[in-house]
Order: structure tokens, then C-alpha cells, then sequence
């Protein structure tokens, strides 16, 4: 019989229909590496073609290689396309029943290696710590301009999830506003914590660690599992175990063993699911606009919520029940993830 | 430059990116009617196939014709593949910080046609308001029981929004929970209502009809019109004029007339955009679950509430940023949008 589950961070129910029981072989797609080498050519991600993209915010470098030319490890750039811009003044305007404002922000792309065909879960450890250490630096970066209430930090891999150009690289979204969903997360976790005192997540870390089946992998400072309402099949979270409320206070330590989880979660996907598109979105608390001395600053760090990565494999379409209701149909259930996904290494 | 502007009916922000400023030639989508040729062959909707579906709950057919055989004009089965499941009683768990009940539910196909290749814009008018009455008795019919909370009639054309047979059909879902965004709207119309002793909806159209750049098409009982907030290029809300909370209490005088911009608007659709997929999802009250001289039946009509239609055709993708924020980012202005759509016919 179907379930219905909810989502206690989100307050979201999806229904998780284990008649229809879906095995990682009933999911046709293609693979992503097959659509990554037919975009190769005239690729402006590609090492050589620097001046092919906006001028370089923020690279990692071979010492002496100069801004804008070969010689880079992670090379961060503005998008070409940006939805928002970053040039002016925010300015609120009421139309009647209607609010709107202007559409300031930043849009960057974190192109995430020189090589074309060079994906994260293929990459060295050290490499992908990099990466983690470069979303980190813009976040803090962009945290220090105060029309922004939010950075999202996000990868789409594969045209089925959303990305125009095949060479690996993650995108950054600097928002005037809290996004909707993170608004629900951060609200619904500090309700949690104001009425028992705990946080939300660590609970059901605790829980989850407990029960196990729904466990993909673990290490000293990190855990990975599939969400009890899981909207879609094989959504992954990966959580750090000790309370953190930002990504970007996460203690150096911790990133190599993030960076060895990432990549083990999305080379568990790939043998899996046979190299699925995907998305992943860090979930970290809004921009505190608190800075010492600096009174114009305003607002409030939120110690409650407690960062996480998703990690969503674009294996369904939507339709139109999804997107009337916000409701989601899981024909993949957690546990039978989490099994698929342990038992393949 | 890009705007923020904020729905005030569900409380969600959206980007709209006039740089991008996406005319309806710029979205390359496969027109629908070819799938739905090739989809004819074994077609379990087709007439005289009657046998390849369960078997039906109701039909408008010919005098004399037999359930389940040729000679109808509507038909309506269960869902071969139910997402929930209509046997058994609302079991309600918890389990640490998680909730869960049994996934008890409805899940309907409305067959709209004996005919594979005839689609809503090509039907006469009295056969869609034919189609409309069948969603009416579905509701009605539905919300007599009283573990249903809500009623969601959808529809899926074309593959990519979802539609996994070709041959023209709408579905219902009746599920033991108000979902998700169908609650947001409701509260935030309560809210209103509250605040002001207005309805939201209707002075939002007051508003439009006002502005005129936002109008689509208008008749006598029906408005429909590219909501400010789009979030998705052409997306079109079809509203009664008159504030009425539930689809299925409209005046039988005003179906025709539904039936005719319904029409008009896919009608519109097609021909300014190639005949792309799309959704439509029928937004109305919640099952009020009050019945004279039923003592065990509770709950209260929201009388706040207006029903609506919402049209989404499926042009764009949904990439990292959307699922992880649930900010859209929208390429075409509702304005340029409700120009093209006003122009087109």
C-alpha cells in the first residue's frame, strides 16, 4: 500500500508508492558522459578559452600564471546570462495588490576543473576539497554585501537537469530576497528548536543512525542518507553530523571528508543509475548581514539551522499533480535507495 | 533590467528576466500532435477498446449503449497505475520526528473523447463543457467521502509535461491531505479576506481588467489573463469573474462559457507556440467534509477562496535553482507574453 509521508524540516507530504516500486534499471536515461563529450567543441570552459567568458572574479592558479589565461585549477567567472544583475540599488514598488523590485544579485559560475571531460567523482580528493573551498570563499565574499539576503550555491549536471554547457561547473545565486523553500526550512527549524530545544536535523541524524536502513554512507564528520520523504528516487542528503548552522563556518578540517563523501555519493549515483542527470543544492543559513563595526549592517545569524547538501537525480518528469499541488509521487522508496546505493560499491 | 515581483496570492517571488526576453519562436519544442499520432496504435482509450481499462466508474453515452462498450462520449476509469489507493481506512504514525499515514486516495482518468486525435481546441463547445460537467460530478461525487480533503483535476498534454498516454485525458486524485501549495493559497486568501473583507482574487481582477496588459481573452463570466508573477513563460490563470470558492458550485449558465475560453486559450497556445506540451491544474476550495444530518462529517466551506484554472505550458526546464530555492526564473514577461497570446488570433 502507498504512503504518505512528511518531511518534518519542510512540512512537506509526499506519497511513496512502493506498488509502483521502481528499480534503478526502470529508469531510462541516458548517460550524462556521452552528451559531456559531444559538447567539447568550442567549449569556453575548456583551458585556452578564457577570453571566451566574462573576465575571471576569482581563479586558483600556477604561480606566475597571469588572470585570464591557461594555468588555472578552479576559475570562477560571471554568467554570461545572469538572471539578476549586480549593478544598483535595491528599490521595493508596490502596484496595487502587487509587490515587485529591482532585480539585483550576482550570477556566477564555479568552473570546477580545465578538463572538459573530468567529472567530480573521477576527480582527486584534494581537488574536490578545492571546489568546497571556492564556494566557501565566494559565499563569504558576496556575504559582505548587504543587498543580498541569500547565496545559493548549486550544480546541474546533464541537459535533463538543467545545464547549458557540458563542461563541469557549478553556479552561485545571490538573491535580494530568502528564497521560498529555504524560508520554509529555515522557519520550520526554528520553530522546532524554540519549542524543544534541539535542532531539527540533529534529531533526525540521530534517528537515522539509529534505524540505519535509510544510511548510504558515513565518516568521522559526515552522513548521507535518504530523506524519509524523499520527493524524488535516489534524492541523497548529505548532513554533517555535529550542529553547524553555515557552510561557510565549516572548521577546514572537515571539508576533505565532505569532499570524500560528495564524490562517493555521486560515484554511487553514476554506477548505480548509469550516470544520471542530477542537481545539488547547498542549504546553508541566509547571509547574517552582521559585521563587527559596521553598524549599517542589520539581522540575526541563525544558530538553529543546520547546513546540508541535496542531491536530487532527475529521474521523473514533474506533471501536472506536482506542480498543481505541490505534492510529489515517489515510485522509488527510500529504504530500496539507500539499499541500491550501499550495495553497489 | 531583471525584476523581482512577488505573487500575492501563493507568497512567491519570481525573476522576471526581460533581458532574456524570450519570443515564442526562441522555445524549440517538438509539436505534441505528432506524439499523439504515433501514439495511436493499442491505444487503451480509443473506442472499442473499452476492455483494456478497468473497468468504468461513469460514462455519457449514447441511449441503449452498454458500460463499457462503444457509443460513449466521456468516460471516466480508475487509474491502471494509482498513485494512492481507495481501499482501506487513514492510518496515522509517527515514528521519532517523522509522520506518516496510509496513502489512501482516488486516482481517475477522464477519457475526453472517443477520438485519439481530438484535442480540446478542435472539440465543439458544448463537448468541453461536457467535459467540465464530468469534473463537477467527479468532485461532487468524491467529496462525499469524508477521508478525502481535497480534489485535484488535472491534465497532462504531451510527453514532456508528462503525459505518459497521447489519446486527450484529464485526471482526478483526491488525497487525504490539502496539498502543499493548494494550503498556501488558501491561507494567504484567508489572510486577505481577514485583513480586508475582499477577496484577493477579485481584486486582482479588478486590477487587471484595469491595466488591460495582462488580459488574454475575457467573455462575459470568464477572464483569463498572464498572472504578474509568472512563473513560467505563457503561463495563463483562468478565472471567474464573479467570486464563487469552488469550481463545482458554478452556475450550470456560466459552463459554457468556461468551456469556450478554456478553448480559446489552448486554441491560442497552439498556434502561438507550435502546439507545445502543457499542464492545467483546476484550483478550487478544499472538500468542506460538511454534509446536512451527517454528524460525523466536519470542516467548513471557505467561502475566501476563488477558483481558478492554471495553464503551464512547458517550455522551459527546471534546473538546480528552481528545486533548490523555488524561485523561478521566468524568460518572457507576462506582458509580452499576453501581447503575443492577444495578437496570435
Amino acid at each position: 500500500m502507498p504512503e504518505l509521508r512528511k518531511d518534518p524540516v519542510s512540512d512537506r507530504w509526499v506519497v511513496i508508492s512502493s506498488e509502483r516500486g521502481r528499480r534503478p534499471s526502470d529508469f531510462k536515461m541516458p548517460s550524462v558522459a556521452e552528451e559531456n563529450a559531444a559538447g567539447a567543441a568550442n567549449c569556453p570552459f575548456c583551458e585556452g578559452s578564457e577570453t571566451k567568458t566574462p573576465p575571471e572574479i576569482k581563479s586558483w592558479r600556477k604561480p606566475g600564471s597571469l588572470p585570464n589565461t591557461p594555468g588555472w585549477d578552479i576559475r570562477i567567472v560571471s554568467n554570461k546570462f545572469p538572471a539578476l544583475t549586480a549593478d544598483g540599488e535595491i528599490n521595493r514598488t508596490g502596484m496595487g495588490v502587487f509587490d515587485m523590485m529591482t532585480g539585483i544579485g550576482a550570477h556566477e559560475v564555479i568552473v570546477e576543473t580545465p578538463h572538459h571531460n573530468e567529472i567530480i567523482p573521477d576527480m582527486a580528493d584534494d581537488h574536490v576539497e578545492k571546489i568546497l573551498w571556492a564556494y566557501k570563499q565566494r559565499i563569504i565574499d558576496l556575504s559582505g554585501d548587504k543587498r543580498f539576503r541569500y547565496i545559493l550555491v548549486f550544480k546541474n549536471y546533464g541537459m535533463a537537469a538543467g545545464a547549458s554547457l557540458t563542461h563541469p561547473h557549478s553556479q552561485l545565486i545571490a538573491t535580494p530576497i530568502t528564497p521560498r523553500y529555504v524560508k520554509m526550512e529555515l522557519s520550520n527549524s526554528r520553530a522546532y528548536f524554540l519549542e524543544k530545544e534541539r535542532c531539527i536535523f540533529c534529531d533526525i541524524i540521530r534517528q537515522e543512525l539509529g534505524a540505519g536502513e535509510r544510511i548510504v554512507y558515513e565518516n568521522e564528520y559526515f552522513v548521507a542518507l535518504t530523506p524519509f520523504a524523499s520527493r524524488f528516487p535516489f534524492e541523497v542528503w548529505i548532513l554533517p553530523r555535529r550542529h553547524e548552522y553555515g557552510f561557510e563556518v565549516m572548521p577546514d578540517e572537515e571539508r576533505l571528508l565532505l569532499a570524500q563523501c560528495l564524490k562517493d555519493i555521486l560515484n554511487r549515483l553514476r554506477l548505480c543509475l548509469n550516470d544520471p542527470p542530477y542537481n545539488y543544492v547547498l542549504h546553508t543559513a541566509p547571509n547574517p548581514m552582521v559585521r563587527p563595526g559596521k553598524p549599517d549592517y542589520w539581522g540575526t545569524i541563525q544558530y538553529d539551522f543546520h547546513w546540508h547538501i541535496e542531491v536530487i537525480p532527475r529521474l521523473t518528469k514533474q506533471a501536472g499533480f506536482e506542480w498543481g499541488s505541490g505534492l510529489y509521487i515517489n515510485p522509488t522508496s527510500p529504504e530500496q535507495a539507500a539499499k541500491f546505493l550501499r550495495d553497489i560499491a
